[in-house]
């Protein structure tokens, strides 16, 4: 499936060390290399002990969709009523459970304004659906953002009779971009022109850089036409726990209950305790991660920079995707696809081929900012290697 | 959907306590009411102190996978790889993502027979992926299970071009039925005969109270057509842990494991924990529980026949499923969700109307043996009253 990328080349970099005996540099996975904070742990431990270990209501248990309305409402700057609130186990669930409410199974008939490159399960489920996916392009040139007139036009394309929803993550993965303010105006303003629903994944909210993280949610009107997801697993490095949060408008809260129910039934039970600690207990690590992947930011744009090549600035989430069309000459491999075969079989790089996340994404190349600083400083010393030597192997290839 | 109704049930009766001030007897939800043994309990904190809180393979860790293999293969008496077990966050995520891999999304061409009253997820299931449903009378004569000249003529009938795909599940939710030797035996010739493939859930393996439990899967030929679905739920009481497992025949287990990802990448790292010491782990509490929920069995069954209706006896899980159409003369109900209606507003007895588990569900009542044997009692007699006096409200009807 398109996406799922990292998993595939986790297990290809292992195989790797395994082969040739050297330290492979894993830059492909967007998992948070921090522990999960002592306070969420000992909060998980309590709740097993006090037998948390039973089916709840499948919207999740009453007080951490309270915990979630109260400390997303904060953020956001709006009232959430934690009946609007539904939890399942993941993000991902959700992802699909609401792209399957938006489409009418009998009779597809939604449109999905998708990013290009994107985070693959929004074009994996929208296929899915059986509903009509319209890529929208992300500009490099823009630090990853779109060009709002290209937005417009293709909302403009879109058959009056077909449900319109607007995928957007910002900070996105795999670019790191970040949408601005005025992007979100003006998505706010073309929703409400063309009554379009927007399917905002703000589960990198914590991981901006420069300046202040925006949501469409916080903006008059939109509450009611946008589908609000989020989770536990970046801001506190809870991807083991698999807990994440959906706020829908009123009327479809009912329908994404039923299509989480259809997945799962009910979240694990002490899990979800786990949430009310991450949401309500003390947040400085959050600050302290963002803090670390800035320091990583900083250096490996500059480094990707100095092999000469175009890499955007990503304003947010711990991914950078820069440029690799004068790579790829250097080393005269193919395309990204095989740039990144090469990166891992003769440098020990292991990254995820930009064309795996869409059209526009080929060409680039996804590293990862979840691994620690000296690794990432390893990885690109390695790199500057290769490429100053015209792509001789680094390692015996076997 | 269909047979999701224990959860609707479960808030509906709490509502009623609330509004009459009234204890409710909940006999309307399937979820063991032992507590999580302690060794289970305790593995899960080791691990969540360990921090084992990452992203995993998709298809579980190995040493869950190996220790899953070993449990079900002995049990099972057959030799189960490692590799052929995929591990997800429930066993109603694998119904769901087996079924999908059964289906061609593009061209369904599958037919599922499926027991009528079964299971609701899988009628849910099979609609959602377009395939064609082929319902299998469950016959309360003979203990809730089929009529194999029945299921032969089914067979026979679906068009010869059509994947077949029977999904049995034994111990059976709602009935308790349970499958005997024979039928099993006829089964796998009737899948050899017809290129049939075999959806077995076998989560309620532990719960059988006369006699031996039987799985097709310890069938020379069948592993290599069985799916063989079981999870930690019912065996150790860990509903709210989330944890299920399948193994599928070998050119299966990727496309599995892919709809697995799909649906919520990896599984709850320490949760993963918890499965090893449930499979490994000492296993005393399963028997325990299973003599408990027999005396309960025996309990209802004789209070319900006393009644002067019939009841079939459940061989295994912890339902029973009686036969209430004298009842529903008696107070002058028009069906089983009126009666069930009533039963919760006049007698303060929650359960679930037979009909919400198919067409030959229709004049029956799920009851579930998952509360004290004490509670049991007082709902029973509560019944008692309310069928002796032709049904007069026991309760303030407001």
């Amino acid at each position: 499936m398109t996406g799922e990328g990292g998993y595939v080349w986790l297990r290809k970099g292992k195989e790797w060390s395994k082969k040739t005996g050297h330290k492979a540099i894993h830059l492909e996975i967007g998992e948070p290399d921090f522990p999960t904070p002592e306070n969420i742990i000992d909060a998980t431990v309590n709740a097993l002990e006090e037998g948390k270990t039973r089916y709840t209501q499948i919207q999740g248990i009453p007080e951490l969709r309270s915990a979630v309305a109260e400390f997303l409402g904060k953020k956001r700057g709006v009232k959430i009523s934690p009946d609007d609130v539904v939890i399942a186990q993941s993000l991902k669930c959700l992802i699909r459970a609401t792209m399957e409410v938006l489409v009418d199974p009998d009779k597809p008939n939604t449109a999905f304004i998708i990013p290009d490159p994107g985070y693959g399960p929004y074009i994996a489920n929208a296929n899915y659906t059986g509903a009509k996916i319209y890529p929208l392009p992300m500009d490099e040139r823009r630090e990853w953002r779109f060009d709002v007139e290209v937005l417009e036009k293709i909302v403009e394309t879109i058959p009056a009779h077909m449900k319109k929803v607007l995928v957007i993550v910002s900070p996105s993965n795999p670019t790191g971009g970040v949408l601005s303010q005025s992007d979100l105006e003006f998505i706010a303003k073309l929703a409400k022109k063309h009554d379009m629903t927007i399917l905002s994944d703000e589960i990198y909210d914590d991981i901006v850089f420069d300046g202040k993280f925006h949501s469409i949610y916080s903006l008059p009107g939109m509450p009611e036409r946008t589908i609000l997801l989020h989770g536990a697993s970046k801001s506190w490095s809870m991807t083991g726990f698999r807990l994440g949060w959906a706020v829908p408008p009123r009327e479809m809260v009912r329908y994404v209950e039923k299509m989480v129910g259809h997945t799962h039934s009910s979240t694990a039970h002490f899990v979800q305790y786990a949430g009310i600690e991450a949401v309500s207990g003390p947040q400085g690590e959050v600050a302290q991660m963002r803090a670390e992947y800035k320091k990583r930011r900083d250096y490996t744009v500059n480094a990707l920079r100095s092999f000469g090549c175009f890499c955007a600035n990503p304003g947010g989430a711990f991914y950078v995707f820069p440029n690799v069309a004068c790579w790829i000459k250097t080393v005269k491999a193919k395309d990204d696809n095989e740039l990144a075969e090469r990166l891992l079989s003769e440098v020990g790089v292991v990254c995820l081929p930009g064309s795996i996340f869409g059209e526009k994404g080929k060409g680039h190349i996804r590293f990862s900012l979840a691994s620690s600083l000296e690794n990432i400083q390893e990885g690109m010393e390695r790199i500057r290697k290769w490429l100053d030597s015209g792509g001789k192997p680094l390692f015996e290839v076997h």
